[in-house]
């Protein structure tokens, strides 16, 4: 393959988000875990505007395996949703597939333990589909958009270009999950770059 | 960038290898920790001949926490080494640099206990570079050359072009560290391509 040169980028630098493990949680999940009356805390605000890593965490029990202090995200969703790592899953004994968010369609399930109580989540386990963040106005000036699936461009020695990323609306970011950041050498603010499509 | 084509890549199918975690030992370190007169014992034959995984397991203690039952790979060697992923090195609280297999200069130490005896390795813990085992006659047949960084193209919903992969000689096979892999959704004995250099 030749080399990439300049023109072969779209002209912006992207911030990359690293998501941990994480849990959303419904309204009803939520008060099973933490008594009804219970309120999300703000323990840190993350990149899209108005979501939040919340001082409340749970643990996940696996047929395999336990994962504990897994955070919440706030403010809580129509509908719960775990987002794991695959180093994860095979600690909880799960084969989750590589979903959208919302997408739980054949997912699988888990128990989630909280400080009042325990649920049986039917289905909602995924591996997170990478996707990369922009603001409207933004993706319109380099013609890009929404579900449009992008190359991005991993510079260093653990370089790579990803592909099948999906473009979502929000505030500028590439949204990756903690085995692809390892596997890159990147955290979480480092800049990547998109391929013109 | 343009869609790649059948002759974008070399005519040969490479098989993956994944890597756990796992430690090379020299003599005196093994002895230091199973006890003198000790033999390494074969639990499962590897990729490339003569390497195999003993059954004989060590515990390593970082400055944030631990790994158990850390696999030895056999033979011995004339150095001793730990190859991590970068999520065990968070686990662990170590921050490894991206090494090939020999180069310590640099490197952090860690302590590693076994059932006899425990030592403080001084250095030699790494994240393993990528790397393609390939065989002489078929390097030469491809016009690769040993240490030439090649492309690898991974195919699939998470597929991805690995930048930096370094050519050495062995059986085919493409060895991948744990992040490497779950980020790529490959196991072992999925196969990938390399691009035309």
């Amino acid at each position: 393959m030749r080399q990439l040169q300049t023109n072969d980028f779209l002209p912006l630098e992207v911030p990359v988000g690293v998501s941990g493990r994480h849990i959303h949680l419904c309204e009803e999940d939520f008060a099973a875990l933490f008594g009804p009356g219970h309120e999300l805390t703000v323990y840190r605000e993350l990149g899209q505007p108005g979501e939040f890593a919340a001082r409340e965490t749970v643990t996940l029990v696996g047929p395999r395996g336990v994962l504990e202090n897994v955070r919440i995200l706030g403010p809580v969703r129509a509908h719960t949703q775990v987002e794991v790592a695959m180093t994860d899953s095979f600690r909880l004994g799960l084969k989750p597939p590589v979903r959208e968010s919302g997408d739980h369609d054949g997912t699988p399930g888990i128990a989630v333990v909280g400080p009042a109580g325990a649920i049986n989540l039917p289905r909602g386990v995924i591996l997170a589909a990478r996707h990369l963040h922009i603001e409207e106005e933004l993706a319109r000036s380099l013609h890009l958009h929404y579900d449009q699936l992008v190359q991005v461009w991993v510079p260093g020695i653990r370089g790579m270009i990803l592909n099948n990323v999906v473009i979502r609306s929000g505030r500028l970011e590439l949204h990756l999950d903690t085995d692809e950041a390892n596997a890159a050498l990147l955290s979480s603010g480092d800049k990547v770059k998109i391929l013109r499509p």
